[in-house]
This record gives structure tokens, sequence and C-alpha cells, in this order.
């Protein structure tokens, strides 16, 4: 299977390419640069596929970062919120419409490269916050791909209906590089430890059992 | 109701504009620069926003331009194909995933500023070589934006049944000024009178009983 991975550069989506490579397919990667604030999980996702040694590609689409107004992610004038996912503070962080872009941006390349499959890291930690990562959103995403174009692709999220504890679990048995991740959605040079990204990924490392690599051990 | 035009700058999308604006709705206009090659319809698209007095952006996804291979209209390497649009050879204009794409960024827009909806010129002419013109892709997209955002659209398709001779006539009516907009897919100084657009628009005046500002009479 040709396999098209849509890379932020966060745990999941590290994880999510290393599995599908695990599993033998024919894996690239895409990333998009809508000017998210994290900027800094760009660098994240060209390292990891050079040493997957997976093709990437960076899609600039960042003109549209300056209509994207009132989310922290996107609209430097909004703060990151601090606290867990499930908060209703988290709602901030809901950059307008990005995965229906991100999807539609790398279903073009895909259809062009008649692929397969365009995968992404959605799983049910999101789904309180981010309605476009809930299972129906992707189910109404798949079936608009089979009547958008003569070439149909499909979409995968193998991770829609587990949490971020178990991604980390996963990826440790995959040997995933966790150290050159990055999920903070503060974008400075350290993660914060304070936004609920950084929350839930404590969460995760936590149910794993494990120690973050970018934390360490206080 | 407020309502986002996608508007390329072409006949059917000046004639949405005008037709929505006529009816009393907070109308504005977005139009999408993907590096297509025929960007002089770009130039269109401000001119008749101008005159309106409609709030346009353009928003510069040229970047993904690169990746759209294989296309007559994003990809300098093939020739526009001449015919009918209904001819199989017209399947060289399809841009991969293009009406996904460009609804997916409006929508963004949209939601951002808390619009009702986004309106785009599909019509039944498109049919038989756009499967994303087609009435189940535009459904499928409805839906899928039920469920993208905590803040819901609506995609708007008022020609979705009807052709570009009944647009045309429609547009005559509603005095949309023919002159200032652009059809053909070859993009040289001139309309080119061969590709499948220019045409179809020759159709569609011929039908109108009316005769093309951008052409005169032979």
């Amino acid at each position: 299977m040709k396999i098209l991975v849509v890379l932020s550069g966060g745990m999941d989506s590290a994880t999510l390419l290393w599995l599908l490579k695990s599993q033998e397919h024919h894996v690239e990667a895409v990333t998009i640069d809508y000017k998210q604030r994290h900027i800094k999980e760009i660098d994240s996702a060209k390292s990891l596929c050079a040493m997957l040694g997976v093709k990437h590609d960076i899609i600039d689409l960042s003109s549209i970062g300056q209509y994207l107004t009132g989310s922290s992610q996107s609209d430097l004038s909004v703060d990151v919120p601090h606290g867990r996912y499930d908060e209703p503070s988290m709602k901030l962080t809901v950059v307008p419409n990005r995965n229906m872009l991100l999807l539609a941006a790398a279903g073009a390349v895909a259809i062009a490269r008649k692929m397969d499959q365009v995968a992404y890291g959605a799983h049910s930690g999101d789904h309180a916050i981010y309605p476009d990562c809930r299972p129906a959103f992707v189910d109404s995403m798949r079936e608009t791909f089979k009547l958008a174009d003569w070439h149909q692709i499909d979409i995968a999220t193998p991770f829609i209906n587990i949490d971020k504890g178990r991604i980390c679990n996963l990826g440790i048995d995959l040997g995933v590089p966790y150290h050159m991740t990055w999920t903070c959605y503060a974008g400075d040079e350290l993660p914060c430890r304070k936004c609920g990204a950084c929350v839930e990924r404590a969460e995760a490392f936590a149910f794993a059992k494990a120690t973050d690599p970018l934390i360490g051990t206080d």
C-alpha cells in the first residue's frame, strides 16, 4: 500500500510514521505549514523523516495563517491556555477547519501521486475538544474523498480509538525517537509543561511508565 | 445571511457574486491562488469585487501548485486540450482535489469569521468531467462541514442543477460585467477560443442569444 502520512512532528504522527513503516508499506510524508505558533514541530518532522529515509515535503500554506483568527495556535494575539485537553478552555486551541485543510492538501498530493491512503494521527484523547479528530468527521471525509476525484483515496486513522498513553506504549516498542518529536503548543525553546499538549504528553509517558526524553526526571 | 463566495474570476462565480449581492446578503469573497495556469482570472476577481464593493481576500496557496502534477491547469508540462467539456480529453484539465482544497480554505476563513455559508459556482455542465462539481460531492462536503467545527457552516451551490447557458441568461439580467470576467484555460492575452472553457463559454452566450464582450462579433 502507498500511504501519505500527515506528519506534524508531534508524538502521534511520528508513531504513526514508524508504525506504517514497520508494516512494510510504501510511506511518504507531508507537513503543512499553516503558520502555526509551534512552528518548531516542522523541524522535528524534517529530522524524523531524514532518520527514517522517508520522502518528505513541506507544503507552505502559511499565507492562510493570517485568516485563522481566534485560535491560540494560529493567532498570536490569543494566549495559549493552560490545563488539560478535555477542559473548555482548550477550545481556544482549535484552529478553524484545520484537519479538513490538512487532509485536502495531503489528499491533492496523494491523488496526483496515485497513492492509496492518506493517514493522520487523530486519537481518542482529541475527541472532546477537536471535532475534526472524531470518528464521524473521519468517516465523512472518507466518503467525500470517494466522490472528489476519479482516483479514490482512503483515509487511515489507526489511532482513532486509542489514547495517547497507548500510542506512547506502542511508540516505545517501535523505537520511535521521542526526543526528536515536539508537542508543546507554546513553541518556546523548551516545553512549557503547562499547556494542554504538554500536560497530555506527560500523562502519556506516565501511563507508559516511561521518562519523556525531552523532560528527563525532575 | 453572511456568505463567503469562492470567486475564481470566471463567469459562473461572478454571476454567483452578483446574484447573492442582489439578494441582500452580506457577501464577502475569497480567491485561491493555487498557481493556476490561468492566473489572469485572479485579476478579474479583484476588479469584480472592487466594482461591487465586496471585501475580497486572495489566499496564496501557490506553494501547493508544484505537487498538483498531471493537470493542464496546474502543471505547465501538460498542454491544455481542445474540445468540449464533456469529452474524455477534458480529464486532463482536472486539478487534483481542487474543490475540496478551495472549500476547505474558504471554510476555514468562514468559520473564523463566524459566517453562515460558503458558496461556489459548480453547475450541471461540469458534472461529466469534474467529480468535485457533482451534487453528491457537494452533499458530502456539506455533511463534513457540519462535523468539522463547533461553528457549522453550510455549502451553497445555487447553480448545481442549471447549466452555463442559463447562468449567462441570469447574469445578463443581473448586469454582470462579463467583459471583466476571465474563462479561458490557456491564460494568454486573449481567449484561445479552442479550450473546453472557451467552447463552453461561447455556447453559453449562444444560448443566451448574446454577444460575448470579450470576443465581440466575428
